[in-house]
């Protein structure tokens, strides 16, 4: 099992399991950017050498100039954190949440938070009739979801990559309670400015905004998210975060890729041409295939005896193709899977792949 | 203020409050060792380009095993973190303890984690009379300290780079309650043998021991520590602890810089022979200098009118030197600072800059 610490992307596991050495593997169960990284990351590493021996800026402020500028914010409505992972740990450890909405399904962490604090979930069932639409009547549906502390929010939600409706994300916040929307893949669509909430959350006290740095960028490996909200609620999650938090390296790299306008118009491109590409190669294998507006996609596996998606992630890892099963998402049966998007090539390595497993079964 | 946000080596602060460019300063409020990063970090660091798209391995497998190999203990006694910082704060948050004692001085994120977690702290003074030594007598004078849920101790302790003497930590935790021996510094002790008690935390329930990576081998930028104890006891801090909490690039620089014996001998050579010379320096400047097993130096200013760590601190940044004000230990008056020992070269820039000032308040 390639989540076995609740994941995919997990190589060193993956090498354990399939034995084969972590190079050796084509991973669609992680949704980096096969574009990146970009080459301002190799010029900062070389650099880095002689940052490496002084601690990390404690209140990363180059870094945060920078997302300011850019979205035409405060800076002390942002704060960085190690990932994104981080900021969700830290929100709900500040808040407190007695009961936490979460769309099933969505991220694990946020219910992995949750647990650890101590606070009650309320499920928010997406349905698979209504392709995982977030909208009022999963709200309606779910008892007493519009009434708790704390709702997440994935925009476009994982594993699903579906984008939220933003006026149906303020009109929640307008209830009170916190809104924390994870906008983790946000940058992969094309006209982001339509939907990100950054500058509501900047000037709003109860909604904040979740941004990963790591995957649009494929940096992963480094560690970098930022939280978008109130200077008083940032407050009381700065209050909780460890000194010396975000490295210096990813403070660096942050500030370096942010302003390349290229690489992300080149990821567009690429998107807009091979998402609509996979996802017909998959149809032809007999799947179904969830629309996304993210840079990965949802899949049922066709009925047969014996086919799981833990089954298939098995035949896939023994052929050194690594594929998410998507069944462990609260919220979805034995039969999901999540791809990430690459380049063509490994694209068509997946279809093949799966054609060649997929035939093991049916 | 150079501590703006806590602590020595912030050159962000530095810059801002001085007029300087970061890389313009000689930083002694920082102990970081002069003769690193080792020649390994840089090949790492060229490396690293070619991994940086991979998450970290979420259980840090390749590092833990050559630690545990190090020391001859099982894998499962140890837990990689975020640097020394996390470690701290999740051991806190693990254990929950009512009271916990503290000597003072001490470093100051024992006390804030303790603080954040809504803990009572008893303090176990140290006494400058008897050189700061953390002996049996200072627990006995501290009320109920002896009877605290979870006790702290550096060794060497921060700011006084004292070591503490093993069997009297191993008597202390034989009294039950949580010991955590912080070993952040004890790398630059030529017989860290004699003093570290990591192969006893790893088979005792109720003892811990903190290590730092990034001091020996001046790699702060990048965070590394390490935690070693009961797998039933570091169980119940994993639990809390973040997703890839230790990003790849540390992990990689762990496992290079490990065995790398002529780094460690040469730093031995260097401290012994510059420790006594700065010492000496510094006691001819009229300074009392306490004797220190680290690699750093704790120092009583003497008295003269306006004279202060931290207008002492003021005057030697402007001329491009930081140094700590120690008075912002608790348990420190206003006249104690702390000097990382660097090179000779710029050991002797220290004293001459320090000569400069002090000649201002004389």
């Amino acid at each position: 099992m390639l989540e076995r610490y609740g994941h995919g992307g997990d190589l060193t596991t993956a090498a354990e399991a399939y034995g084969r050495q972590e190079d050796e593997f084509v991973d669609f169960s992680s949704n980096m950017n096969p574009l990146g990284p970009p080459e301002a990351v190799r010029r900062e590493l070389v650099r880095y050498a002689e940052r490496i021996a002084a601690y990390p800026d404690p209140a990363v402020r180059r870094l945060r100039a920078k997302l300011a500028a850019r979205y035409g914010i405060s800076e002390e409505a942002i704060l960085a954190g190690n990932g994104a992972a981080e900021l969700i740990d830290l929100a709900v450890r500040a808040f407190r949440p007695g009961t936490v909405a979460l769309p099933m399904p969505s991220f694990g962490e946020y219910a992995d938070a949750v647990r650890k604090a101590g606070g009650r979930i309320i499920p928010v069932p997406l349905r698979p009739e209504s392709d995982f639409t977030l909208d009022e009547r999963a709200f309606a549906e779910a008892e007493s979801a519009s009434s708790a502390d704390m709702l997440f929010i994935g925009s476009p939600n994982n594993p699903t990559g579906r984008l939220a409706d933003p006026s149906l994300i303020l009109k929640l916040a307008e209830r009170g309670g916190i809104v924390i929307v994870d906008e983790a893949f946000i940058d992969f669509v094309p006209d982001e400015e339509r939907y990100t909430l950054i500058r509501e959350a900047a000037v709003r006290p109860n909604l904040f905004v979740i941004r990963s740095m790591t995957k649009f960028y494929a940096v992963p490996g480094i560690r970098l998210g930022y939280m978008v909200g109130s200077p008083a609620g940032l407050d009381r999650l700065r209050g909780l975060q460890i000194p010396w938090s975000v490295n210096s390296l990813a403070q660096r790299i942050g500030e370096a890729v942010l302003d390349d306008a290229a690489f992300a118009a080149e990821t567009h491109r690429w998107l807009q041409r091979e998402k609509p590409r996979l996802a017909g190669k998959l149809k032809q294998l007999g799947m179904h295939v969830y629309p996304s507006d993210a840079n990965y996609l949802l899949a049922r596996l066709p009925e047969a005896e014996g086919l799981t998606a833990a089954s298939l992630q098995r035949e896939m890892g023994r052929r050194g193709v690594l594929i998410r099963d998507a069944s462990r998402f609260d919220g979805l049966d034995g039969r999901y899977c999540r791809f990430a998007v690459k380049l063509r090539e490994h694209n068509d390595r997946l279809a093949a792949a799966l054609g060649e497993c997929l035939r093991l079964f049916l």
